[in-house]
């Protein structure tokens, strides 16, 4: 699991790294930055823990995750004019991110002895309301509800993680697996434009 | 209490199909009209139950909320147009929907051993918080902040169900009484156009 | 730690008036105003008694917290025009809240048994939360993420807390001297105009 952890920690910098930016578009000082870069990188973790009941919330047990979260907040004020240029490999890792955070919420979620159908929900919970409640803090409609799929590629990875830990396969290549459909459903949505319609 | 739990799940739909509605007004897309949906139907109970330190919260240990969201969201898309026609209806069950909230979330944090005046609080929470939740996330300043009296209905009908369960009423006499105390005073307040004043 | 207790309860006091004026300026109902107050006073203690698991939370266990907020709105719907011109002495309140609260907040953190640097986050969470929420609520930006010093003073004040547990101080000398440190800062920063730079 320890490739799984030190993704995990790139999926929470990077998460940090989309929420620093965020505010400082809307020009607040450091300490907004901050708040703003916590609350997208382990808000979405935070909400699923205290829904299932998991608490202190996993950040507090594991000081790595705020060191992380600041990191990212210094590397944004070191190299901001960069950063904004790699939007490709943002994208990536932000991606890998969403993966992750998807998967691994099912399985903490499952591991409470609660249902299937909520463990995937709150697998898709853990990997977009941090960014719902950075765009809530920087007073907008959030931006998931408007066009992104990602949400439902989070849904049917959970689902494919949920329905593999049936058959013989290791843990690992379970979450693997389901990870990577993750990853591909969004690619694939950005790329072919792929959006849900509205009611009309 | 079967008779509730039928009124409970009609109350659940009857909020969902309202944040869906909002959400459609919002042009946000399935997966956005979903998350407010379900937010609005059951997101003052899950406040409450957190705040009690009721966890999982509630609708995560039984699967007929999470289907009543879905099964409202699917009615909003196939016939919207006819919804929206139907004010009276909705606000019928919305009313029922609210009284049914407050008066089983007071009962519910009296139970956790909270003191009335809490359980009476946490009711109005149950009963109106769904609907700040959803106006929070489609960013407007809540509704009922501004201009709805039900709120106040809440805390009468509350305040009278902790007091009937002083008598030799049953149970669900006394939540019926309550419930509908909550109604009259509701429909009363939108006939005669009562509201409260603002601190000027 | 009777003048502790008698502190905070001012402190809340303050907070709710801040919260009351807040929601009279959005024009709110009494009913709006009510949320407001009682979620800028007691907002953030919730937040952090959720993150760390201390259920129900602080304010359900001790009714005197719901009455001062009752009590702030009454005095608020009385008083306004007063209150507007007493901008020093409130100011004065408002500071010694939340040096308390983030100080106090650094306290029951660390007695849950998690680490120094959650408890000194949870310290100024306790503090800046109610704000933060109250500005969700009425939907702008948090003020606080835009121009405000004194989350750092909370941090530098929960900090030096900590490190003076180490002393042979007594607790409650310890407690004012975090105390006095935070509302130092605060008082400085907002005469000499400190800020922090954002990312530009």
């Amino acid at each position: 699991m320890d490739l799984i952890y030190t993704l995990n920690i790139i999926g929470t910098f990077v998460f940090a790294i989309s929420g620093a930016l965020t505010a400082s578009e809307k020009k607040m000082d450091a300490f907004g930055s901050a708040v703003i870069a916590f609350i997208t990188a382990l808000g979405g973790g935070t909400l699923r823990d205290l829904l299932i009941g998991s608490q202190p919330v996993g950040w507090m047990l594991d000081p790595n995750y705020l060191y992380t979260v600041m990191a990212a907040l210094t590397f944004c004020y070191l190299f901001k004019k960069w950063i904004v240029k790699l939007t490709r490999t943002m994208f990536l890792f932000d991606t890998i991110g969403i993966g992750l955070f998807a998967v691994l919420g099912v399985q903490k979620t499952l591991s409470f002895g609660l249902s299937p159908a909520i463990a995937i929900m709150m697998g898709a919970v853990s990997a977009v309301f941090g960014g719902v409640l950075r765009d809530v803090l920087s007073n907008r409609v959030p931006l998931i509800f408007r066009r992104e799929i990602y949400a439902t590629a989070c849904l049917a990875g959970g689902g494919l993680y949920y329905a593999l830990t049936f058959t013989q396969l290791s843990d690992s290549l379970t979450i693997w697996i389901a990870v990577v459909v993750v990853m591909a459903i969004r690619v694939l949505a950005v790329k072919k434009g792929w959006g849900l319609p509205g009611i009309k």
